[in-house]
């Protein structure tokens, strides 16, 4: 089957209504969707950018709030603004890494249900472990799998790839030919050139 | 009839498309479209931001030109990049506030197909004269009124009024309650939030 790359935040307000529809659109078109969890901070910094855009411009924060509102009213997503916002990411994108494959996606969508969902702190442990609990599974060993160097290294890794593929945002589809589709608003269009390349 | 407000700057990519779309949308929903030249460089440089976002980001400038090429190539409307990019759109913006509202919409779609589907420099006086002149409008008259101290400052009193509404990029609808929608991609949901304030 044919697959096409969401390249994802936690901490991306975006990414929510995203993650949430990316997988049964991709399944309509006969699309497996690879999960690739990454962090958008060091390639902001990089850029000398050391907050997020929303905090730095806020006609721009309030703007994308009231979207994001107006987004999850169409989609019937309950929405409720995390505080801080951005949240810190790094535990939740190591903890999607250390989850086997097959449970990627289900975790990656109970983590954006609790932070823009229920308003949750996902960078504190606790909500990390309520999370892999709810799902069945032993949190201590895989919080303890996600602080090895081993799943430290591989997200390190999968953030350059990001960057090297030409992403500076969240989220993002990406194609086989290399395309990139940024943005929920990109979710239709990327899945559609998915499905045109994989004929 | 209803209204709805398209704010648009001369210099801005995707106001491209949606200067070429707005028009017919909002008729097909019995709108009436308010065309509000402004200068986006202003807003900008009041957050401290002194070159187009897609120059300072280069990722996310090649990305903004690759998803445009896809957007154009979608409706068939040629593009072709203007250099320097972004344009100073200062003289085109003026010269749209000294056409008569009638003629603006014309106008306005005219300066973006030489800028974009052209690649002309919409800066030089004889781009706008030569815009003009194939509207059958009288240039010399017309580039005067641009210049006098009456437009210069309805177009700072446009651009203070965008800013007060909280605008900081383009194009935007802007609904009679004040809600704003951002971006060519935007144009769908903002006239028919429009339309259904009217009903």
């Amino acid at each position: 089957m044919a697959t096409v790359d969401f390249w994802y935040e936690f901490a991306s307000t975006y990414s929510y209504p995203a993650a949430m529809r990316v997988e049964a659109l991709a399944a309509e078109l006969g699309l497996v969707v690879h999960w690739r969890p990454f962090l958008l901070g060091p390639i902001l910094a990089a850029q000398g950018v050391t907050d997020s855009p929303f905090n730095l411009n806020p006609a721009k924060g309030r703007y994308m709030w009231r979207d994001l509102q107006r987004i999850c009213a169409r989609l019937d997503l309950p929405l409720r603004r995390p505080e801080p916002f951005p949240q810190n990411s790094l535990l939740a994108a190591r903890a999607a890494l250390a989850v086997d494959d097959a449970r990627r996606p289900e975790f990656s969508r109970a983590v954006y249900a609790a932070e823009f969902g229920a308003g949750e702190p996902i960078a504190e442990r606790s909500t990390i472990a309520g999370v892999l609990e709810a799902m069945g599974l032993n949190a201590g060993d895989i919080l303890e799998r996600a602080a090895s160097a081993e799943i430290k290294d591989r997200l390190k890794s999968e953030t350059a790839c990001a960057q090297s593929l030409g992403i500076f945002g969240a989220p993002n589809l990406v194609t086989a030919d290399g395309e990139i589709f940024w943005g929920n608003d990109r979710l239709e269009e990327g899945l559609d050139w998915a499905a045109r390349l994989a004929r």
